[in-house]
Order: C-alpha cells, then sequence, then structure tokens
C-alpha cells in the first residue's frame, strides 16, 4: 500500500553552482515542490541581478514540466542598506541569511557585528522578509556555538517583535529549550541528520567525513530533544535539510569541508524515523496529531507565509541500497539500505 | 646557546611492522633512548615468543651503533592465564597493556570483561609488571568514555594496592582529578597533542583527520588541566607520545584511522609549549622544579624503576618546517614552523 503525501518542502538546501547544479537541482526536485535555496555561493547572492540570475541558472536545470519552485534568499553582508532590501524582495527573496564569520563554508565573508545589522532587520520586518540565522558563536569552542548564540536570538527577538526569525539547522537541547519560550514569530528548521546522528558518528568510532557537518552534532541528549520535538508535532520545527554536497576529495581530504548530502535519502529516512517511533507518516493518518506529512509539508510553509503544495508525492515499502556516490558526491548513508523509494511516477 | 637534555623516553609509542617499522624506529631513536612499546600489532604481542621476534625486528631496524632500546609489552587478552605472564616477563616485558575492546586502532580483539583479567592483574602485581589502561569505556558517548571507565581503575587500585598502573594518554580533567586521589603506585602518560589540542582542532574549522586519535581531544579545561599537572611537574605525570603513524590514505579515507604521527616532533613541540609557560627546559635551570627534562627523562623512568639514561640530546634554536610527509605518514604539525631542532650529533 503506498504512502501518500502532499509533496514536500525543504526549507533549508544548498544547490550550489554549474557544474554541481544541474544534478543537485533535479535530485531536490525529484522530493520537494519547493525549497529555501541559501545564497553561500561565490560570489553570495547579495543583489537582485544575482538572486535573478540564480534563480535563473537553477530554473534552466529543471526538466521539463518540473513544479519545482526554488524560494530564494540573499546573503547579509556588512554592504547591504536598508533600501537594498525592497528591490530583493521585488526579486523574489523570501528571506535574508545570517552567517557569523567563518563557521562555515563559505562564510569568510560573514558578519562579525551582528548589533551592526539591526537596521536591516528593521527594513525586514517591515518587508515581511524572514530572518535565517546559522545560530553559532565563532570563537566559542564547537560544541558550545550554538548555545553562545543564544542570547543574540533572544535580543534580535526582543527588539523587533514583528521579524519572523527561523534558527536554522538547530543541533542542541538548549536552542530548542530557548524556542520554546520566545513567541509565534520565531521557528527553527530541523536536518535529517541531525536527527539520526550525534557526534560519535563523526568521531566516536574510525572518523567519518561523510557526517561532518556545521553545526557539528552533538550529544545523544542533543539529538533526543530534536527527535522530541519532530516527532511530538512542534509546528514551530520544520523540516530544512541542509542538504550540502561536497566532492568526495574535498570531504576525504587533509581539510575536510563540512556538509552531508541528504538530497536524495532524506524522506526516506525521515519516514522509516517517524515509522520506527511510531508516529504516523500522514495527515489523515494522524488525526491532527504529529506527522512526517506535517513536518516535510505544513509547518513550514505555515510559518512562512505559502499556500501548501497542492502535487503529492508516493513513498513505496521498496528496498534499495543508497548509491556510493552521485557524480562524485558521496550521499548521506551511502550504502545503506532504505525502505522506502519515491513511486515510479514521483507524484501526480 | 645549545640546550642539552638527558635523553627522552617515549612510555607509549607505536613503531608498527614492516615495511612501516623501519623508519618509525630509526625517527623515534633519533630523539629517545628508550620507549615503551605498544603490542598492538598483527597479530598482538600476546607470548614470548611474539615479544621476543618484535624486539629482533626492531632492534634490526635500528642503525648501527644506536643507543635506543625498545621496552616491550604485551596485549592483555582473555586468552591469557596468569601462569602465562612470568614467561613474558623473562622475555622482557615491562608490562601488560589493557585495551577495551573496540576503542582504537586493532582493539577488536580487546577486552570486554575487564574483572575477568583480575587474576592476570594479581600476577601482574606480584611479577612486578605495570598494567598500562587505554582507559576508556566502549559504548559510552565518545566525550564521555574516558570519565566513564575511571571507576574501574579505582577498582583495580582498591584491589591490587602494589600494582603499578597507568592511565595511558589522558585527555580529561578528571583523570588527572582521580589520579591525584589515588595513590603512588598510579600514574599517567601525557602525549604532546594532548597538551596542544582540542576538540575544536579536530572537527572545530575544517575536519582535521591528521588531529584525530583516540581519546580524542577534548574541551579547552581538559587541555588546560593537562597542562597543568605537566608545566606544575607533577611526577607522576610523564611523557608518553603516542606517536601512531598511519598512512596517508588510511587518515584522509571516508573511514579514517585514530593516531597521531608526533615522534617527529615531539620534543621540538614541548619544548616550545615549555618555554612559552615559562617553564625551565633543563632540570640544572629549573633547581628542583618542574622542567621539560624531568617530564620526559626522569618521571617516567623512576616510575618504571629504570636508571636514568646516561646519553644527552641537544636541542638547537634553529627554524624548520615540517616536512608534509614521511614515508607517506603525514606527521602531526605537517608545514609548520618549529623554533627548535636536533643538534647535530644528536647527543653525546
Amino acid at each position: 500500500m503506498p504512502t501518500v503525501l502532499r509533496a514536500p518542502d525543504d526549507f533549508h538546501v544548498h544547490l550550489r553552482q554549474a557544474p554541481m547544479l544541474g544534478p543537485v537541482v533535479r535530485e531536490t526536485a525529484r522530493w520537494f515542490d519547493r525549497a529555501l535555496v541559501m545564497p553561500n555561493t561565490t560570489p553570495p547572492v547579495t543583489t537582485p541581478e544575482l538572486l535573478r540570475a540564480y534563480r535563473r541558472e537553477i530554473e534552466a536545470e529543471l526538466d521539463p514540466g518540473s513544479r519545482f519552485r526554488p524560494l530564494l534568499t540573499f546573503k547579509l553582508v556588512s554592504a547591504l542598506r536598508p533600501d537594498d532590501l525592497e528591490p530583493l524582495r521585488d526579486a523574489g527573496a523570501v528571506g535574508g541569511k545570517l552567517y557569523p564569520q567563518g563557521v562555515t563554508t563559505n562564510s569568510a565573508d560573514g558578519v562579525t557585528d551582528v548589533e551592526a545589522l539591526y537596521p536591516l532587520f528593521q527594513a525586514m520586518q517591515e518587508l515581511g522578509l524572514v530572518l535565517e540565522i546559522h545560530a553559532e558563536e565563532p570563537g566559542a569552542f564547537s560544541l558550545d556555538r550554538e548555545r553562545a548564540f543564544l542570547p543574540r536570538i533572544e535580543r534580535i527577538v526582543a527588539r523587533f517583535p514583528r521579524l519572523r526569525v527561523v534558527i536554522e539547522h538547530v543541533s542542541t537541547a538548549a536552542a530548542l529549550s530557548l524556542l520554546a519560550s520566545l513567541p509565534e514569530t520565531v521557528a527553527a528548521t530541523v536536518t535529517v541528520h541531525h536527527l539520526l546522528l550525534t557526534l560519535d558518528d563523526v568521531v566516536g568510532g574510525e572518523l567519518a567525513p561523510h557526517n561532518f557537518c556545521k553545526p557539528i552534532a552533538k550529544r545523544p541528549a542533543d539529538r533526543d530533544a530534536i527527535r522530541a520535538a519532530v516527532l511530538g508535532g512542534d509546528e514551530r520545527v520544520f523540516f530544512g535539510s541542509d542538504s550540502a554536497p561536497h566532492r568526495r576529495g574535498a570531504k576525504e581530504s587533509a581539510c575536510g569541508c563540512a556538509g552531508v548530502y541528504t538530497a536524495p535519502v532524506a524522506i526516506p529516512l525521515l519516514a522509516e524515523l517517524f515509522e520506527r517511533e511510531g508516529v504516523p507518516l500522514t495527515e489523515a493518518e494522524a488525526r491532527g496529531g504529529p506527522s512526517l506529512e506535517r513536518f516535510v509539508a505544513r509547518y513550514g510553509a505555515e510559518f512562512y507565509g505559502l499556500p501548501l503544495n497542492e502535487r503529492t508525492i508516493t513513498l513505496v515499502a521498496s528496498e534499495s541500497t543508497v548509491p556510493d556516490e552521485y557524480d562524485d558526491v558521496v550521499p548521506f548513508r551511502a550504502g545503506a539500505r532504505l525502505r522506502y523509494a519515491l513511486g515510479d511516477h514521483g507524484g501526480s
């Protein structure tokens, strides 16, 4: 009996640039009808022209008839002025991404003084742009970076009560505790890998570069808190994969890049997790309670004020093995068995 | 003005097997007059015959006239019987190494039931053999493994009050706190990398497989506690490098091996650390206080009941760059600048 789900959204994805762009876009579009596209390209997306150009590049890679729609973001850089934001919104940006300096891939140009961005946050609040935050404090010890950043979020939320804020790829129980104390204007995305991994999956046995990401996976108690929020149906916690492909040579290296390529496996892995934990996959089955479908296809859209996707996808119980690589990118869980696959026609 | 030190001992080293054995032995012998050689070869050193054979292999690789002397150990495996230990001691073993199962390289055959080894510990106590412990609890979260193992050490020490026990490559403040509370029969070794690294040097920026070791480097507070013990001249804390070469391909891999090759750089790096922290390098300069010379050439020998080395080595202030590799092994701090080098003739 196939499982029919509303087509999901991925509220945090790295689609990269040519030549990686094409296969990554098509893989994401197989599974998702929309994706919030991160702007940390080279150069970063900081102007309406760059934003439009990046969208054109993405759309040019889609198969004919694809219903996938990229949701573009811009990168908050110190050169931006409040007046620059309306043209970005008019070009289609739904949000602006804050990268503290040096915390992840292509963030050497990141922000060193968050408060200096307050005039931009003010403009974003007025324009209805969402502030997406990579919430790690530069300079703090790796396992403490997310927690150390949280007071900044509290101050932003207190100062801009109508600004919608997303704490991206939460990795700690502390971030979820804070979220619970904050108003409805604040939400968080969760990746599939932070639902499944702890630091032990990176350094606990042999070193596992293909499980290495920022923020780094943390303690079992952190992973369990993330699972509890997601499986408990917290509607301010929704799916953003942070799927972030790097070529094998850049991962299996003396200086390995951070990022996990989850686009091809995220939905099957989430389905297995929900099923294993006894949480329904579909809204129909859940009768108003938590479900995979809400996590991937409702809560995020509602927070962003977007209509729900109309298309559906079909998951079929069909065993398969995760490929060792996709165009020289080793995917998350390479070689592992999956119990679910996308139905033949993808969806309808 | 060159610095003359009593030739150091390395109380924890992996010399490996042919073809890696030769260059590693000669590099270790350049710096150290003795080294306690770990027995986790393939097959492991568990019999007098294997121990003698391994010593012959090591000695065959030494340059003519070398004064280097390997101190052999055997691996504690469940097949050993108390009666097996006297022949091992007579073959020259100075200690037996306990590897809990699965905690590091070649430990799949490690111990699952530490208490089942108590008859061996009893025999070791009677024979004057030292118990060297890789103190990590299998199954615990990586950052907690050392701390989780400590109660086992307390029980062993309480049960065998005359058994000399070394907690190898301590990586936590907790282990040093425990050590302070235990009698003089217990000591600890410290590596150069645990004096210099934290987890951030492995996963805090890009992934750094050449800083990946077991036990994994921990928090800054742990590193600081290790530094305080060493720089403060705790005489039960002495140098054991845990130098553990792996070929580049085994480190920069989808499944990277744990181990850091420090033999070529350990003494210069230690000299820089002591100097930077204002602790004398030589005993003469220290006038009874802490010094590098005591850490590397006195405390360990005294704990093991060995005479101090008579030879000296000479450190000269001479800038050099750590090579990118030694026979396909990337050393610790590859590419970094060193301020000290071994004097022309090594020593006298």
